[in-house]
C-alpha cells in the first residue's frame, strides 16, 4: 500500500484536517502521479457537509487534480514516468455498458466511480480525492496535460472546464447563437471563455452589477443585471441558450422567459431545492430545461487539447492547504476570482 | 353583424347556458363556416373556471371546430362555399414576426389570437369559440378538412391532434425510438396513434391498469402501470421520449428516471402547480424537460392531410349541446373514450 498524506473531513460536522491514509499499490493498468495542484470546487463543500446526500467519511475532497507521473503499471501504454497528468471527477466506470462504450462514462449505467466520496468497482473500497500528495488511477481515467499552460490553472479545467465545455459542444453552441451564462463563478467564467472561443455572442447574467467589468475582461460581449427589471425586460426572449452554473436557489421561470422560441436552459449547477417550473414557461415557446453532468473521458481530453491550442486556462487564486477553510468561507460568499487552487507543496 | 347562437359561461361560477351574440360580417379575407361539430377539450373547463388565469366573460368555449363554408370574402382564394373547413386554437396572429414568418404562429411574438377567451388584433374585441352555430375566421387560420374521414371525429384533431403531432414531428420521433405516452385521454390517445404511425415503439404509462386493453387496441405495444413499483423499476432508463399529456399534478422526477440518457420529457399538458424538478433528475443523464404548445397553421394542415392519408381520427363520444355539463363531469373523472364532440345540430 502507498502511504498518503491528505486533508480529510472526519464527518459532516468537522472542518478539514490533516489525515494519513493508504492508496492501493500501482496495478498493471494503473498510473500513480504526484499531485502538484488541486482545484477547490463548490461541490467539495456540498459533499463534506452532506448537502446532497449522506457522504462516505473520512472524506478527502478534490477532483480537479494535476501532477506528474511517478510510477506506471506494466501494461500502461499512454503514460510514462515524468509525464504531466490529470484526473477529474471520475476514476473508473463499468466500461462495458452502452454509455461507457459511447465515451459517456459520466453516465455509466452502473454508476461511475467518483474520485472521492465514492466506492471503487468492488463496491466497498472508498475513494479519496485530490487534497492529498499522490493518487493512483487506472490509465483510462488519466488525462494528458499540456506543458504549454500554467499547470495550476489547468487543474480547474478537470471539473469546471469540462462541465461547461461538454454541454456547449453537445448543444453545438457557436456562431450565430446568443448564449447567456448565468453566474460568474468557477464554472461561469469558464463558460464565458468557451462560449467566446466557440464564436457565440455571450451575455453574463448576474445579480451583481460590480461583476460587469470582470465579465467583459473575460470576453463577454454583454452583461445583464438580473435584479434590474428594465434590463431583464429588454433581455426577454433573446437567448438561444442559457448555461446555468448557479447552485443556489433561483427563479427558473424568470430565466426561461429570457429564452427565444426553441431555446434551451442548461443546468450544470445543483441547487439545494428542486426547481419549480410552470408549464407555460416551457410550452410558450417550445423551450427546454436540460441538465448536463461533467463530460466523458475522451471529451475531457479533447477539452484539454482545445485549451492548450487556444491558450485557455482558469483564472485562479493559489492557496496553501492549511487555508482551505478560509477559502471555503470566501467561496460561499462568491469572493473568488474564479477558482481556488491548492498548491500541494504546502501540504 | 351575424347573429350567432351559442353556449356561454357568464362568469367563472356559472354553468354553461344558451347565449346569443354577434360575429363580425365576413370581410374580404374572411371565411364563414357553419359549425357542424366541436370537440370538448379539458382546457375548455380550465378556462371557464379561471384555473389558469382570469378569463374574458361571457365565454363561449370550443377550439376543435369543423363545419362547412357558407360565405367567403372577395379576396379569399383557398376556400369556396360548400368546402369542409376547420379551425383550432388560434384565429389570428401578427403574421409578421420572426416566428409567424416561420409558420410558428402558435409562438407569435405578439401573442396569437386564441379562438376564444382571447382578443382580436384590435386588442379589445373578444373572441368566441366553437360551442356555437357559426364562426368567421380569416382565411389564413382556416384549415382544409378531407371528406374521406368521419367529420365529427376530425374535430379533436384541431387541438388534441396537432398538440401531440407537432412535438413528435419536432423531435423527429419515429423508427428506433421508444416513446412513452403519459396519460391516455384525449391527447394521449392521439399521441399513441401518431407514435405508432411514425414507427416508434409505444408504451402507455398510466395509473389505471384497466386502460391496458384500450391502449393495446389503440396500437400501443406496451403498457406500464405507474402505481406498480416493480413495473416502474423495470421501465427505468428505457425511453427516448415521454410525451406527457397529463394536466393534473404528477411526480416529474419519477418519470424523468424512466428516460434513457439524452432522453426528453415533453409536456403538452398544463398542471395547476409548477413541476418540481430535482437538478440530479436532469444532470444524471443529460435529460431534458421540454414543453410544446399546439402547432403552426401549416403544420396543422400537414397533420390533417397525414390523418386523411393514414385514416387517423379521434375516438369520440358524440353528445348533445345541452349535455355539456354532464360531459364535463365525466371528463374530470377521466370517463371518456377519448373525446366528447358536440353535435352542433343539437344546439
Amino acid at each position: 500500500m502507498i502511504a498518503t498524506k491528505g486533508y480529510a473531513a472526519q464527518n459532516a460536522q468537522t472542518d478539514l484536517a490533516p489525515w494519513n491514509f493508504e492508496r492501493r499499490e500501482v496495478g498493471p493498468h494503473d498510473v500513480q502521479f504526484e499531485i502538484l495542484f488541486c482545484g477547490v470546487c463548490h461541490s467539495d463543500l456540498h459533499q463534506i457537509k452532506n448537502d446532497w446526500f449522506e457522504g462516505i467519511f473520512p472524506m478527502v475532497p478534490g477532483h480537479e487534480i494535476v501532477g506528474r507521473v511517478v510510477k506506471v503499471g506494466d501494461h500502461v501504454k499512454k503514460f510514462k514516468v515524468g509525464d504531466l497528468a490529470g484526473t477529474g471527477c471520475m476514476v473508473d466506470s463499468c466500461q462495458v455498458c452502452e454509455n461507457c462504450k459511447q465515451d459517456l462514462e459520466q453516465y455509466c449505467l452502473e454508476g461511475n466511480t467518483q474520485t472521492y466520496n465514492g466506492l471503487e468497482r468492488d463496491g466497498k473500497t472508498p475513494t479519496y480525492g485530490g487534497y492529498s500528495d499522490t493518487i493512483v488511477v487506472r490509465e483510462e481515467f488519466v488525462l494528458h496535460v499540456s506543458d504549454k499552460l500554467n499547470l495550476a490553472a489547468v487543474a480547474p479545467l478537470l471539473c469546471a472546464g469540462i462541465t461547461t465545455y461538454s454541454p456547449l459542444r453537445h448543444w453545438k453552441v457557436g456562431k450565430g447563437h446568443k448564449l447567456a451564462v448565468l453566474g460568474l463563478g468557477g464554472l461561469g467564467h469558464m463558460a464565458v471563455k468557451f462560449g467566446v472561443a466557440f464564436g457565440a455572442e455571450v451575455t453574463v447574467l448576474s445579480t451583481s452589477p460590480k461583476k460587469e467589468e470582470d465579465a467583459k475582461k473575460l470576453g463577454a460581449h454583454h452583461f445583464v443585471v438580473t435584479t434590474d427589471p428594465e434590463q431583464v425586460k429588454a433581455a426577454k426572449g433573446t437567448f438561444d441558450f442559457i448555461l446555468d452554473t448557479v447552485s443556489a436557489e433561483h427563479d427558473f421561470n424568470m430565466y426561461l422567459s429570457l429564452l427565444r422560441t426553441n431555446g434551451t436552459h442548461i443546468c450544470v449547477g445543483v441547487p439545494p431545492k428542486p426547481a419549480e417550473i410552470a408549464a407555460f414557461s416551457l410550452l410558450g415557446g417550445r423551450k427546454s430545461l436540460a441538465g448536463s453532468g461533467i463530460g466523458g473521458i475522451a471529451e475531457t481530453q479533447e477539452m484539454l487539447d482545445f485549451c492548450a491550442e487556444n491558450n485557455i486556462v482558469s483564472d485562479i487564486e493559489m492557496i496553501d492547504m492549511k487555508d482551505i477553510q478560509t477559502a471555503y468561507d470566501r467561496m460561499q460568499k462568491g469572493d473568488v476570482r474564479y477558482r481556488f487552487v491548492i498548491d500541494m507543496a504546502t501540504l
